[in-house]
């Protein structure tokens, strides 16, 4: 009964992972984040304060003992401020298991994919276990699992657009093609983009801002929750098959007959 | 916290109404209502045994008492038909919250909404609480509701396609402008189906291939019942807008700095 | 190599049907008209000023020799009022051929099936040659069309909207059902959306506020010919299937080898 | 009037691009490529006999004094193969102007992008004006672009599968964004999808199977030279802005009045 999925040789229960920024305070990211069920939870190592105790600091409220953090390298360009980033982010609290992401600008937040392979490429060498933002480009995807990336994460649309998943073809193919888990990360908007997500049977969904954005961010954390266990479920059940036409949903012999 | 609604005075939790049709036998159809959580479930009174003890009868597996049957006219092509149908089952069950349909012909199921315009003015005339499976045309529903319709209940797409919902944009007209409960009905093929109708703030969704024509109906009416929890939260959570560009989904400040 | 189609026994080259409403004034729709190659032009018989020689008049620029009139009934809300309007439009002009509309309600412009139903069969009595705008119900389109309309003209979305066809699968099954010609009206926003109607296998497309609202009116009128030619040329031709994954464009043997 | 424009410095009058592959024989092509109005046709130089006069050949057909012949790359999976491969066509017929595409597996026949990136930069310093077939990721385009490549051609979906356009939004961007032509790459199917690239704002679309592989490849090419031609129209002629709601599209004035 229980539908486990592993990354780098760790089980997770949950498949809805989410962001911590965005919110109006650290007290909301916990009651949000403990909403929404999830057992990850990104961490922008540039942007919140892990470290500095005369300022309020994520772990008093999202306990690094219950949830796995998972440093990423939001606003990072290059591959060697990504690179750079990580290990202090390793020195700082240890952690090895990594959100990598280059970004190519500041106006569309796509990834730098050159960057992305390369600094893949550095930070499997040093040990980290990468989990790695990119393109929903089936052949990159590819590859980055074949240099040892732990979980492919390629982009619904664009970071905070809300625009759902554009192209799921492109989703659909990378995870045919893949042996670790592909997770669905940026574009959510809403609950049917996450649940449709898993229906094309990637193994989970990361979102910040359709949570952290949404009028009501705790209803709508328990949304999402909801919403990715049904996208599996779904996927899992085997859904019906599409017809053009119609047929009777109701067996054809019965004993009440009004003529 | 609770979120229920209303069919004619009487209040529901589930927002998930099924149908008993298409099931390998009554031992399914029961485990499956059970798995989907739904309240109302719809027998289509000219093909399911009702009253006949030497047959199996779906009494003994889905109790009357514990759910609200409604009768619904599957199999009705005419005005003339329906309504017999339903005085049949008030006679036999003593149901006189019933679901008119009225089908238009064998091949699209599509409703005719002349006949089921003059068989639900009949039926409400007798005294009949009358939801109606009707076209998405927002110009008839409201017709419907003017009449004394106690719920409306546009397809979404054919009936049994698993289409999903063809027309949002006439599905939201028809609730902006309806003050009884509509409810999707026909057409959801898989969950992010469903969370879609109430995201776009129907009151309910109806189904039946969608589940019983799953390759594992069980497991698909347990990601219907969280889908449409799913969506009903995310519309009441209010999502965030759609952008075309993105924006950081972090906040812009932080200690630890790469640089 | 001609590829006219025939309604109510005339035959017309051109699929495209155009309004002459919203125009900056007379010259513009004038040389709109011309641009978009069409032959038939509908006029709204309670708007446009046809017999009042002291005002500019449409006759005057776009001549009735020339093009196929077709008196409608826009901004009528009832069976009486269409009905009416079209017996005054014959009397000042001896149109029998016209297209019929009775909307719901001013918000939507959708049409009242009911009414609709009703002025048909009154106008087909008495000898009107009747096109007629509809909801996309493929069982209302084959009433009217059992009733003789000699057109039918379902919406692609709403009027004025630019929304395009917001319900292929209906279009098309209304065209498979039918044996008089099926015009697509209302909704057409941009030139792919004429083309898309016309590869569903439509006969043609009434469009107005598509060209008339477009920054460059005349641009469009002729992009919009050339888009109902090229979409109904691709409708003829037979389109590639569509598959999911790729196979090479190019024959698999050749000369040079670069190996 | 003129609505040319230029690659590398060549003006164009047709931005319909065709392939030469897939057709029953030469004849065919022939009489395809000019029904399709395209002055650049592009040949899979590994592929297509350009040199053994002993065997029938495509220049006996298709004059490369009034075409543009394009060398393409298709079939080469590394640079050195489609930097090899294009070095030939250089020496057997003195072409520069060429298309590069190499791919990442014969599956998808997507680009393999890293290798894309290397090959174009490899050629560019050698002196050959390079147009590229790539994924449709804006900041991959903008690399290729910042290069010296003289016109990016992103993928609509994958090649031969004739499903359109996936992703406008990532379309739009790379159109937004660049200096030189944005052309469409694979993955039209039917003349609607050409009209959508080009109302896109893109500056051409180049196609093969969609034409080669209709029914009638002669009819589609003529329906592919009016959709490119209508969707451009369109582009420039400024679409109308899309609404939820209607509203008349015919003046609030007239004189003939059935009330």
């Amino acid at each position: 009964m229980s539908d486990t999925f592993e990354i780098a040789g760790q089980s997770f229960s949950s498949r809805l992972l989410v962001g911590t920024g965005k919110y109006k305070d650290f007290e909301e990211t916990k009651v949000a984040i403990e909403a929404s069920g999830a057992e990850i939870v990104t961490v922008a190592v540039r942007r919140v304060n892990v470290s500095d105790p005369s300022q309020p600091m994520l772990v008093d409220y999202v306990d690094p003992k219950k949830y796995t953090y998972l440093p990423n390298t939001a606003g990072c360009f290059t591959c060697d401020d990504a690179v750079r980033t990580l290990r202090l982010a390793r020195e700082a609290g240890g952690w090895d298991l990594v959100k990598l992401e280059v970004l190519g600008d500041q106006q569309t937040l796509y990834p730098n994919m050159p960057e992305t392979l390369k600094a893949a490429e550095m930070l499997i060498k040093e040990g980290f276990k990468v989990m790695v933002y990119c393109s929903d480009d089936p052949i990159a995807a590819k590859m980055l699992e074949d240099m040892g990336c732990v979980a492919i994460m390629p982009l619904g649309s664009l970071i905070g657009s809300g625009l759902g998943i554009l192209n799921p073809v492109n989703i659909q193919i990378i995870k045919q093609n893949a042996k670790v888990p592909v997770l669905v990360d940026a574009g959510v908007g809403t609950a049917s983009d996450a649940a449709y997500a898993m229906e094309l049977g990637c193994d989970g969904v990361l979102m910040n801002t359709a949570i952290a954005g949404a009028k009501d961010p705790i209803a709508m954390a328990k949304a999402m929750k909801l919403a990715v266990e049904s996208g599996r479920l779904a996927f899992k059940a085997g859904r019906m098959p599409k017809k053009q036409y119609g047929d009777p949903s109701s067996p054809t012999s019965g004993l009440i007959d009004a003529k």
